[in-house]
């Protein structure tokens, strides 16, 4: 990244003060919800925050300015919310000011067809030595400068994973998914028509930054697919980037067209690329925020051999479907660990694996079943079916008028002895190094599932999605594998040559 | 149905008087949940429950009896939750009493390797003039009765769905799913080992019962292929059967032997013979639940074209990938309808099908649009994505220091205009006879989307779900297309040679 990116981008990501253009009162405009969204997100208890409106008047509160070039004071990063033509004399006034970062909210340029409109704005950044984020965009989320520059109604909760996204829309869907699990951002970018900073800009700058520890891309187009890969193939090595592609289909790239005002590649180019880069590819958005989540958390599985441990004998057939359908292996259990099992599961447990509990739900059961699995060399990881029930039940019963309020605590301990096991989840995951995914049973989140997503682990609802990934997860923990051989291939012929 | 099957379903699924043979107090056993279900489901209010257990005790307050023949009343039911050993002794009593219709749901038969002992139970059956659900089932639902006779702690909702599972637990997940929802079952049955009364049996019975709207079916194995295949090709002439086969891949198969006591067979043969029957296939517990709930409640689409609306360019996108990977089509406008659009949307508006709105959320335009697409010969059903976020803002902004309560007041407004907005959307879809699949944006129902779940229809909370729900009903549409052609062809064929 050259120093000029760099620095742009730390004016964007980590300003110590912000301009918005176009800031407004009025409670359905862009220009409002930006402001507002930034005072909310606490970004102003540290930092600086101006708004510029024609009219003079207060905004939230706050003194406004005719005019950029009118503020006292010193600018990293502007936001421009006002209409396409009035973009470039804005322009004209942040270059006049010296601010190096610029993001344009503004839409009506290249994806209205409006190229020359557009590359006029890059020429303006040009000669101001300014970087633009969009035109066209939703705005940014930077966790480490507490700033919510977001158009969408949406306050994201801080975390470790990064996200850019060439569609607005599909990025907030991904930050809610963030609020209600609970799992956080660091950096996120809308990055608009990417008419100057690129996909591959925010990929190396997110790459570089301690916090960050897995990149979600939704991707629609790329301007120069050599780049990218380069790009791409750098930071795999260094950070899972997860990538949802849009336009997969004519039906889809025609829509892309119209919306990011570029048209979209072949299918098959663009995964034989990505499966060079060690990119890891998602088929939804879900996939991609289960993915992103997993693989910033987990550790990587060392092979496709799965144990599959269930509360239900239905649920177990179709996690060993899921598994085998996905590429995965559903090893049998050796004879030594159906003994070790035979002490404490019912003698009618199936001696088999996936290990169906046969209904018995014995938290301590579970954890001894859980770390027996792990310790096997012949198990890389484990899919564990059916928490999250204990939590349900305490509210059932205290419905009932036919029971009492003592027995409505035991099943609350029951609850708690959930929470605990979860717990112990967690540790024996990080004591073995082998990912363990748990799949609840209930389609929310319970008051132990909640456990899990409070330290970012993402429960799964179904079987199907927890084998899908665990099988992303294989094939990328594979092609680290495959680097590290090369590399280390390589470093062996350097040696001998010296 | 001979008369028998037919009198002894009546007996199960609306019987008069049931008893539970190994009602308990103890809080953990199967005894007591069940025990205790019948009478939380308002069973009693009208009809008669005894509890047999050899320990002379109240039990939820009930008297017990130490023999089911010691009960002064005439029972219709009988259902035993009680040591497998004991089990035989309890259906002679059973026999005696007079009893037509058994549920066992004690487990340790042929699940278990214990054909014989299970083959004894159907001998006790016939002689008796008994039908048997179970053993190893996890009892039944019944709406009709109020009858809430299931192991599993859960209260369903009633409804128009009926459902058969081999795997109680799976059943379980699609009634919680139910409660989450809102959606509602008429009759549900966990058909366990199938000793006796088998899946075609209840295929049957739920056909001929006028408040079943469709059938959801778990299934791992059937006991008599031409049987199955002639019942299901009859009963999906009448009503949709969806269906969901666990033990697809030799891992699940594997798991399906120690479950049920059964082999599964293999994959394609399933896939081949369903397809002759007009089975609606799912892949997985979240389909089989979206298409029984949809196919319950919507028109088929008569053909593949689908119109979409979006309130984001991203999510336009990825909708038309879906689409188009599902079969579908998404036609281009025709010009006198983009003349029409053009009249109400932004000039900025794509001028295309994916219809983005361009983030304009104008509840009447929505209805315009969608009045407009459904009007189209060429439009078959519309996938309409982006409904439900208001439900959501006022409480965003109510959190916000910054902001008024008018403010407050008129964006509470809007969520009354998008409720406003869904009743539109059912009317639309009912005048048009065109399905509308509705895309929720926030990953939870808010106050517009419950409306549609009030009503029985499920929102989906992704593109690519919605997508190939339409696609499955457009299959099962053009099946019961053709199967009327050829009764027509066949009907004047026979006209002609009298």
């Amino acid at each position: 990244m050259t120093n000029n990116t760099k620095d742009a981008l730390d004016a964007i990501f980590r300003p110590k003060s912000v301009v918005v253009i176009g800031a407004s009162n009025k409670l359905t405009s862009w220009g409002f919800s930006i402001f507002h969204n930034i005072l909310l997100g606490g970004f102003t208890e540290k930092r600086n925050l101006y708004a510029v409106n024609p009219n003079p008047q207060q905004i939230l509160g706050r003194r406004t300015f005719s005019r950029v070039i009118d503020i006292p004071d010193e600018i990293d990063l502007g936001i421009i919310a006002v209409r396409a033509s009035m973009v470039p004399r804005v322009m004209e006034d942040l270059a006049e000011k010296g601010i190096q970062g610029v993001i344009i909210i503004s839409s009506g340029f290249s994806e209205a067809g409006k190229k020359k409109e557009e590359e006029n704005l890059v020429r303006i950044a040009r000669k101001g030595n300014m970087r633009i984020v969009g035109p066209n965009g939703m705005g940014i989320f930077s966790a480490p400068a507490n700033l919510n520059a977001l158009m969408s109604w949406v306050v994201p909760v801080p975390g470790p994973i990064s996200c850019i996204s060439q569609s607005g829309n599909i990025g907030t869907i991904l930050l809610r998914q963030g609020i209600v699990t609970g799992v956080g951002f660091r950096y996120y970018v809308s990055s608009g028509n990417e008419a100057d900073l690129r996909v591959e800009d925010y990929l190396k700058y997110f790459a570089e930054d301690d916090g960050t520890k897995s990149i979600m891309v939704y991707l629609e187009s790329v301007r120069n697919g050599e780049q990218f890969i380069k790009v791409a193939q750098n930071v795999s090595k260094e950070k899972p980037v997860i990538v949802l592609k849009g336009g997969k289909t004519p039906a889809g790239a025609r829509a892309t067209q119209s919306h990011t005002g570029s048209l979209a590649g072949e299918r098959s180019i663009y995964e034989a690329a990505f499966n060079q880069t060690g990119l890891i590819q998602a088929a939804s958005i879900d996939e991609l925020f289960e993915l992103g989540v997993n693989v910033a958390f987990k550790p990587l599985p060392q092979g496709k051999n799965v144990g599959i441990i269930s509360v239900g004998g239905g649920w177990a057939v179709l996690a060993s479907d899921a598994c085998q359908l996905e590429g995965l292996n559903v090893p049998t259990l050796h004879n030594d660990l159906i003994k070790e099992i035979n002490e404490f599961l019912p003698p009618y447990w199936p001696k088999n694996n996936p290990i169906d509990t046969v209904a018995l739900f014995d938290p301590s059961a579970f954890e001894k079943l859980l770390k027996l699995l792990l310790r096997q060399t012949y198990i890389d990881g484990v899919l564990l079916l059916g928490l999250g029930g204990y939590g349900f039940y305490p509210k059932y019963l205290a419905h009932s008028p036919f029971i009492s309020e003592e027995d409505v605590k035991r099943v609350t301990l029951f609850a708690e002895m959930e929470t605990h096991l979860v717990k112990a989840i967690l540790k024996a995951e990080e004591f073995f190094r082998k990912p363990i995914l748990v799949v609840s049973i209930l389609p929310f989140l319970s008051k132990a599932t909640k456990v899990l997503t409070e330290r970012g682990h993402l429960p799964f609802f179904n079987p199907e999605s927890a084998a899908r990934c665990f099988a992303k997860l294989v094939k990328y923990s594979r092609y680290l594998d495959k680097l590290k051989r090369t590399n280390q291939s390589i470093s062996h012929l350097t040696q001998e040559t010296h």
